[in-house]
């Protein structure tokens, strides 16, 4: 072992730790785990999605030797395009995982800068002084890998995202073996998915949702449509063994569903049948009772093939009495008001709906309490430190290894930005690094600044008043009447009682001819008057010109 | 039996169908049933509340006879500020539920006002042609009741809010015998509530919490916080009994919290010996672990007690070191997001936090899948309406009558606003009243219109852009340069380049001489540049006028 010190920096602000995009450091190198986006909260208002503040990355780009992704989800991947823009460096990931990455480069043009490299569970790939090995683990998406990483300071090993499923869709288990093997050589840190730490149990197997599959397929009179992340690859070929089963044809509806089931099919990770698949037109002049329709929209998002079918805003077909609807998947935190919404929205126009816990129809990717605390038992790692999770995942996480007997000095909760370095085999935390989260609005990166970000809460919570005047610039009476817009704030048919009183005002504050603060002492006035009036605070915007 | 028409009236918009209000009708005589609000959802932008449109009520106020209030919760009483405004007839309550209905009232000014009369679980109240039978029924508050309503045309069961508990915090079990005995007298109709449609078995006992609280009582070393809601009286007694237990004192904590509390122990609901009780200046005083704070908050709510911990803005203490805070609920369906980074906040500052799933410090106060088979099979409706819940609910209960046999023509899933009729002891359709909700906001209510709504929802995505410009009205020029501010947009400091693009924008335009126009042509010019800037689109205003 060096001395030198070997650092891990989880990158972002507040909300998973250790999630979208992690480095770790030793001496003058750095390798990147991850790249991924967060989805706005609820009040993040207008916002389309969010990447971590890598500007530490940014000012050490000449250090960063690697990117080395777990597999392909959107929270793993989707800042890929942000990050190539700043530090180009070869990116390592497994055949499916490069794939639907490709798909994501290609359609921002992309793709020709990018440095891919394919790499499988198994590999050991050399970068600097880091040995980075790939091991298999089970998750919601076909070719997802934990990675060990031997580092001159010691080995750490990283789970991505898991699940110990025996009986995966793919048939290809988290790799036991590996696990126990590192934990041979000794572990100086696991860094563990921490996402159900507070579901007890064990997640039950993907394969559980099959025989509900089948079933629903066989009881159908009419169509069935199955919503789900058009990365869920597995669900893919779950839906096409019980389509083959009940002798229906299969569709992809939605283009991200249907590039991704291309390149995975391309790729050998999902086995359809051609004589399985029909284009939508095909499947929309079939007999009803034949089809499965594939969709995306899972979430009820507005621009899904299910928040359009829902709203009846979809263009090449609508949801019709007799159809069948599965949600196969959970909504994610904050979705849970749209997902219902959409739900009630298809019974009313017609469909039968079926979701969890409805039916089990969809499972977790993701470990539970009983699997976490295998993976720490085969691992036996000295320090512990749970990630991918809220703060209340990652204290969970850490009472379940206390309870297994780890000490609390060998477990570190703690969250994006701080720094956990690691000299002589020993834990110890370094400085805090300033970043936080990255808000992408439109074509803009971070300039939706906290306080822009303010401004928009309080336009929509009252809306907004405009007042415009013009004053002779000799007499300092009005030109013409106060034009008085307002947006948000009012009815303004019926409020016209409320606006002659505004304009009232105006008039009575012009009356006072306070020349330099007139803009000032107007927007005070009307603002306490609107108050008084309505108990409602719009943003009061008042512009005096002289002419 | 009359063959004159017996109507309900389930009054409301889209939401939870039959909940916050519902009229039953025959000849000239309506009773109402509850008169509550409802919240409001996450893209109702800064409504504080909604209440149920009753034009329908108002519109026949003089053959409105009674008000009869099933519990004291919010969704069924906090509207009626409201409604006595406009129908000032009797309301008809149990003890308790009138003592929380006199707190609200007398918090508005209007108690004096109110007729309020006290019933008891098991009277009869002759209104008109009905006659109006309270049972008892086990809910998440003390008595609740269920009503019989005996109309000419045939006997009405509504079950209220329920759930078949045999152990009851208060020992006072649903009224079985009574449910068996309307059964023995025919029932035509039965409305139940559907809230927990979708769960399946038995709603754990109330009692199930006990040991949970008694346990985290024991093992904390320093102060415990209790969060729930402020009308959730069972909780305040099983916190006050496992506080007992263990040895501390307990202090009520905000406003709601201490006078819902304070009419409870007046009233004889909430048995808590004086020497429990200390105040908050007391209990700040006492060593930690000698000490219950029971407080408001459970749903992340900004101004709770909870709430206000969670971001330090709490007056009178701060969340310490070794604070136990225990959430005793579940999130209301969209406020997952404000409860978990509540949960998340208070752990920052230190506390341990604990919540269902992490161990059982809540039940649901409502039926489920079992319970729900149960009331069916008790009561044996020729008709069973679901009610209190989404349609996706409503859809749900509806599958379990049909399993138990129920005829599909005799089980009505329905929306607010559809009368529902009979005749001859026969169901049918009636027509549609016009209704819907009426958002609350400020000293407004019901000036929020739905194109007022967008337009908040719009200045929420991007931001409003205002320009202003003096034109000469003799040369056309501008007088001034224009005048450009925005909010909520971009961030200014570091948007100038923008900025003075759109200044030339303006010249450029009014450089065209496009006189009438002018406004409508500048604002959608500028709206075009800016989205082809920026992939936004702010509301933008533009005001030209001459001088």
């Amino acid at each position: 072992m060096s001395n030198e010190v070997l650092r891990i920096v989880p990158i972002g602000g507040v909300g998973e730790i250790g999630k979208n995009m992690t480095a770790i450091e030793y001496g003058d190198d750095i390798i990147v785990i991850d790249t991924g986006i967060m989805f706005p909260e609820n009040d993040m208002l207008g916002i389309d999605y969010i990447i971590p503040d890598f500007q530490y990355l940014i000012e050490r780009r000449d250090h960063v030797r690697a990117i080395v992704i777990t597999h392909g989800h959107e929270d793993h991947t989707g800042a890929i395009p942000h990050v190539l823009q700043e530090i180009n460096v070869p990116i390592y990931a497994t055949p499916l995982t490069r794939g639907l990455i490709e798909v994501k480069l290609a359609r921002r043009g992309m793709l020709q800068r990018a440095q891919l490299n394919t790499v499988n569970a198994g590999d050991n790939i050399k970068i600097g002084p880091f040995t980075v090995e790939l091991f298999h683990v089970c998750h919601s998406i076909p070719d997802a890998v934990g990675l060990a990483i031997d580092t001159p300071a010691g080995l750490i090993v990283h789970s991505g995202d898991y699940k110990f499923d025996h009986t995966p869709v793919d048939g290809w288990a988290t790799d036991y073996a590996k696990l126990a093997e590192l934990s041979s050589r000794g572990v100086l840190a696991l860094l563990a998915d921490s996402t159900n730490a507070d579901k007890a149990g064990w997640t039950p197997s993907e394969r559980v949702i099959e025989p509900a599959f089948e079933q629903i397929f066989r009881d159908a009179d009419g169509r069935v449509l199955v919503a789900t992340f058009a990365s869920l690859i597995s669900r893919m070929q779950q839906v096409a063994n019980a389509a083959e089963k009940m002798g229906r044809k299969m569709a992809f509806v939605g283009m991200s569903m249907r590039e991704n089931a291309k390149m995975a099919r391309k790729l050998g990770y999902l086995d359809i049948p051609d004589s399985l698949v029909v284009s939508v037109e095909q499947a929309l002049k079939m007999s009803p009772g034949q089809v499965v329709l594939m969709c995306t929209g899972s979430q009820g998002e507005p621009a899904s093939i299910m928040g359009r079918l829902a709203t009846g805003r979809n263009r090449q077909f609508s949801v019709e009495q007799g159809d069948t609807i599965i949600l196969s998947s959970h909504p994610i935190p904050g979705n849970e008001e749209t997902v219902y919404r959409t739900i009630n929205r298809l019974f009313e126009r017609g469909a039968e709906v079926i979701y969890d816990p409805i039916a089990p129809v969809h499972v977790s990717g993701h470990a539970s309490q009983e699997e976490m605390k295998l993976l720490i038992e085969l691992v036996r790692p000295k320090y512990l430190i749970p990630v991918h999770g809220e703060l209340r995942h990652l204290r969970q996480h850490r009472l379940l290894a206390l309870e297994m007997g780890m000490k609390e000095e060998n477990v570190l909760v703690t969250g994006n930005g701080q720094v956990i370095e690691f000299v002589d085999g020993n834990l110890r935390l370094g400085e805090r690094i300033p970043g936080g989260y990255v808000f992408v609005d439109g074509s803009g990166v971070g300039d939706i600044v906290p306080s822009v970000m303010r401004d928009r809460e309080r336009l929509s919570n009252d809306g907004v008043v405009i007042v415009s005047v013009v004053l002779d610039k000799f007499t300092g009476d009005p030109i013409h009447s106060p034009v008085i817009r307002t947006k948000g704030f009012v009815y303004e048919p019926e409020a016209q009682d409320l606006l002659e009183a505004l304009e009232r005002q105006v008039y009575e504050a012009l009356g006072r001819n306070l020349n330099g603060s007139t803009e000032r002492y107007l927007t005070d006035r009307l603002r306490g008057f609107i108050y008084n009036e309505t108990q409602r605070r719009p943003m009061v915007f008042v512009n005096v010109q002289k002419a």
